[in-house]
């Protein structure tokens, strides 16, 4: 399989362990894929980032190879039972492919929105390991332990740590693909970082005192300034994108959209549209999987553009604001402002600005605090090798890494209905 | 107005002139065009093109206001009748923002797949110059004669027809900012160009004896180059893009699927999830405004994948290899294979190969034809200004141009369904 | 005047004030730029970096043109005899484009290897300010107190402390121009930055009480991951290049061949094809003007080529090293390694390895401290504006820069001849 | 050995058989290419084009690393006495990094300039072969006859055509890194192509019959695109860049001086800071090898620079222009007047202008014409192949190059001194 891909450029999936991809590509609950989005509602902020979970999907699979690669260049000095095989090559990649293959409609949002549900970890299992699946299906074709190992393999459990933390770790070939993705469609252009070098820079660490396979390690030599470019990128796409007003502003208006759809079927509303996996998910906390699967996107979409038109006033109000792109507005709070006790204390008055104004302030106002720890290595798992002397941690040998470890990024804002700007600002002021 | 755009970076609208953009955002008709893909289905093809013609509309109107300094900074020889005043401005800003709104789902693929309703310009007219929508709200805001005088220019008719070029031209903004985009999103570099170049290649040519506006024109002594590889740009995105066989075989299916909705539909069958507008344009050939605006990629794709389940085998059939990506196989035809009556011949071929297989060769077998005219100067509307000497043709002074003008690009191809291919592929070279 | 330029694309300088820049490219002493590399020798480390200063200079006037379009933008508020007058931007784009005309060859190096002389800085005055030169000829064609006014304003004196800024400052067009140029010559991505962003987020803050002008200010809406972008594109240049290991040890390399000579001279030696400036300024401390502008990279390299055939054994060594890239090697010092006191003792034991090989230690080795303070706002001088609310340091309201602010960044390394490296390790290790 | 390029990013040579590079690189011809830039002098024109010999050297030996990996995907239907061998894998790298080290200063206008001298492929071959090079030594200590068989293959000759043609052919390593290089650093960016898809697109093409190894040959399914943006790119370069006014003005000065020089020598004239080889080839059409390659463009330039004082006024004059960039202008002519009588004609008007106005018209005139043949598959030796049927010729398949095969591209200009332009445009024109 070739094909041609923005981020990566020429994406050749030819060797013979990397046939699963293709194999896989077939089954649709990849294809589902190409109906989810892979940023939520961002592209109401980023106008190009409309870019799809079936494209992040071929490009995790796609630095997976490139990866599997790197290591094959540096694990000559291991015993051959822990070299990657030609088989675990394919449990890796098909484990690259299928890592966020339960994610519901517009991604994150979907599982936040409801809370009470499977998480899309849990549906990824089910998909991977569900008989009735064309996912477990093609899987079983190579090996029926297969599906199970890539279902261990997608949580970040393996044998090879090194493995498994090319799945699920700090430089994760997720990480690395959506990265740059998301970059490369929202335009940011700060959410660059080198991928070529990032890999060259890995190395492997010190074995373990039990003879078990050692941890991914960093070249010291070459290795600092990629990983630091690395974590800054990071950075930057949480302050830029992923924490963006608008994101979030959208974000809190979907949640309230579906925290109504629930309410209203649990109090025996019935609603026009309705996919019956949000039925049974509002209602029982879960759903069939092949109800589930049926949701995508543009399912949901069509539902909300219905829902224009519901009976329910609030549920009527918020789709048409969400159709028309009429958001919900923030005000950002620096400082001492951002304090918990102090933030609390302004979003009550916004609340009775929205209580003022005849509006719920359940739905009409809200707190959102969005928070990340950009980069810590003090667990220890994460070394630098150099030529000489002992590893040590990359915080210690690089300025800017030692600057930032364990420090948190957090953002706190109002959320509010645009017609309650005025208002909550000058209540936020006075 | 400043937004974050991948293909042209920061797109800065903030002029006076320049908030009919801001404004004309905020209607309902163009927040739609955020749930059209610019490309209808050629993500099939190339995973990163699911971007939108809301994306592109914005890039149109950024790439106008770039237009529109060039051309101030060229026309000062020109009596002030015949400038771009602000409001001229203001009128070709609108225009490039709404030149495609009237599209439907999937942009062309829809009008071609529903030959008997409206064509997109019909759509775009009536959205302009309906009383009843957000956009000739918004206009007639600014002055009550805008939308007509918007309606006229997006079809190509202003006084200034250098100013009507730009909006609808061999190097209008549409095309600027598709090829570009287009290129951009689906990965493939050819279809680049160099716009600041382009714009500085251009320059008014020798006005008429009837004292009326100059044309446009290329500057000579530095704009061959730019003109060369805009043309060259366009050409690449038609063999590599527009003309890929997984897109025109998508394409092909999607228009089966939409004609086996129109013959039920005539035949009186009830089809689930069926939109509105669909509905009444296969049955009178059009449909009222507003449920034409309720048609998106996602309404149609959700009844897709309702129709998965329809009684009619063939519809049913069809929908499930769209949704699965199980699209149709083509075979290209080269050299005189291609000519008229021997295409036919093969066709006929296939076309038993499908009745023999117990598929109705109506459907499953199809002769496509993709054509275009990548340059051609022969209407000399378009001239070369050189610092001195007569103006010339394109093709006169460009050794590339030269070869190229009036030369036609065709690509013939058999298209049938997967199951057929060996048999077809035996047929044809038998 | 229009050129291509691979850093900025067109570089289009064509309104009357711009037409400096091009009636200056005309003179000798720019035209030497032309033979003068940007980076000195960083090119032995990045083959690329060949670019030289001519190229940086017109870049340093282009963003000029760009930064006076921004303060234009934003300057309304402004009485008029503060604003950007068509005089006042002619005098900015002089002197952005003469900032480093006084730079000898292999730029920052001959001067750091010719301590005794006078610096670059008064090179430059000296070029604008000698009615011998064509660059003053040239100024004063337009006023004869031009090169006065030029002259200080290089050196970032002016009445608007904001255009002053503009030429010397934190951001200014000087860095803004070589961060990007180095970044793309040497091929190390990270020196990127958005610089149609940055200049977006300038703004002028608020301007003091006796009335004078607004400084520079930023943009706190939107401005904020502009300048954390440049800052760390300074940083990592920083890091990656002008602090590289191979640029510093050949750095120190040629600053011995220029101190040998200097020595020889002072000792009454003849040296063949000697530049006459370099004979003054080793003797004098200084060299007349017109010798001092016959030096440049070709006329020191040809020197350094014949030296290989030097009488004395010391600088035809060094100069053969030079010209064949068997450049001196280096170890970093990390840690308390890297202290005053203990870098001193590891730099004797080095200088003693030296000495029992029959080396002189002042030649063949060397302790080389490299340091850079990558963000402070303690001055205060730099202030971010909100829409509500006081002006506040980038350090208060930026998560990155309030972790840079006040903290150096260095890098200690010892330097010596190749055939040392064993022992000197040994001895460090030691 | 790893280093960063600015054209092909991180640029890794790692294995055994690449360790010829690194050891290659060690060699003082080698580091001479460091001091001659890759397109003389057209940082004229293109003030970024400063790249030298030495950075183009190790990118082809790069893209023949690539090259190899490509052969070796795709010939394992070849006898194992066919394939490419880690031996054959070590000469064809050496003779990519050595295929131009015989260039002399500014490239190929050195030798243009000194007709009677030996030609750069002697040069090389020298260079390879001469015992006393340390490129000699170095290939030597591999095996003795590995200089043979490296300058054979430089010359395009080996057993293994499809090498052969990588070293010296259509699609050759040369030219591949060239035209990225001059692209990326002139900022030309109609010069790039897809060097991923091109390398993707070479297949081996059909055996002869009497056994030996195939051709190399496109693969159409794929492959088509890829040579057509190859050839594109390389004719968009010619009319840019190599074929630019400003360039072959300049290329004109240069040899001017040259043969001035030799004029000079011939008649006994002695000269200051005359390199010896300039001295020798003038008078005896030969040099010795070391004197050769003590010539770079640093003594050329600081000789120049020289000779600006030089007794001959002629000299003297084409000298200062050349250091101040003074350069000759020109006239293109188009159409009829490019035709050879006419253009004769108009030339010998141009040296009466120049005639009557003082200046010796063989000096201070010339008649310009450059050509090259952008395509021509007439040789029948590059076939494209397809799934089924035969071979076919790339001009036979392709829109574009069955457009441009044979088509010759010819620029044709009059050169003068800048201040016979007025009176020259008369005359022409007249």
């Amino acid at each position: 399989m070739i094909l041609r891909d923005p981020v990566h450029g020429l994406v050749e999936l030819e060797a013979d362990e990397e046939d699963i991809v293709a194999a896989l590509l077939e089954a649709g609950e990849l294809q589902r894929l190409r109906r989810i989005r892979q940023l939520g509602l961002a592209s109401l902020a980023y106008p190009g980032a409309d870019h799809t979970r079936f494209s992040h999907a071929i490009g995790a699979a796609f630095v997976m190879t490139r990866f599997i690669r790197r290591m094959r260049q540096v694990h000559d000095e291991l015993p051959f039972w822990q070299r990657v095989t030609t088989e675990r090559a394919r449990d890796a990649l098909a484990a690259a492919l299928l890592h966020d293959v339960g994610h519901g409609p517009f991604s994150h949002l979907f599982e936040e929105a409801m809370p009470n549900g499977p998480r899309h970890e849990t549906w990824t299992s089910r998909i991977i390991l569900d008989p009735g699946t064309d996912v477990h299906r093609i899987l079983s074709r190579y090996d029926s332990t297969l599906p199970g190992r890539v279902a261990e393999l997608v949580h970040g459990r393996h044998e090879l740590t090194f493995l498994a933390r090319a799945v699920s770790g700090t430089f994760d070939v997720d990480r690395c693909d959506y990265l740059l993705r998301d970059a490369y469609f929202s335009g940011v252009g700060y959410g660059s970082f080198d991928l070529d070098w990032l890999l060259r820079s890995l190395r492997l660490g010190v074995a373990p005192a039990d003879g078990g396979p050692p941890p991914l390690a960093i070249d010291g030599a070459k290795g600092l300034p990629a990983i630091e470019s690395f974590i800054l990128a990071r950075l930057f796409m949480f302050q830029q994108v992923y924490f963006h007003k608008t994101c979030r502003a959208s974000e809190w208006l979907m949640a309230r959209i579906l925290a109504r759809v629930r309410e209203l079927l649990v109090d025996g509303t019935r609603l026009p549209a309705l996919p019956p996996a949000i039925a049974t998910l509002a209602r029982d906390g879960d759903a069939e999987l092949g109800q589930y699967l049926a949701l995508d996107d543009a399912l949901l979409w069509t539902a909300i553009a219905e829902w224009q038109t519901a009976t329910d006033a609030v549920l009527r109000d918020l789709c048409q604001r969400m159709v028309r792109r009429q958001l919900f507005k923030t005000v950002e709070l620096y400082g001492s402002d951002a304090e918990p006790e102090r933030r609390r204390e302004l979003y009550e008055r916004a609340r009775e600005v929205a209580a003022s104004a005849g509006l719920d302030p359940e739905i009409y106002v809200g707190l959102d605090c969005a928070s990340d720890l950009p980069f810590d290595d003090s667990d220890g798992s994460l070394s630098v090798i150099f030529p000489t002397g002992a590893p040590r941690r990359p915080g210690d040998v690089s300025y800017l890494l030692g600057r930032l470890r364990g420090q948190r990024l957090s953002r706190v804002r109002l959320v509010f209905a645009e017609e309650l700007r005025e208002a909550v600002v000058r209540a936020v002021e006075g």
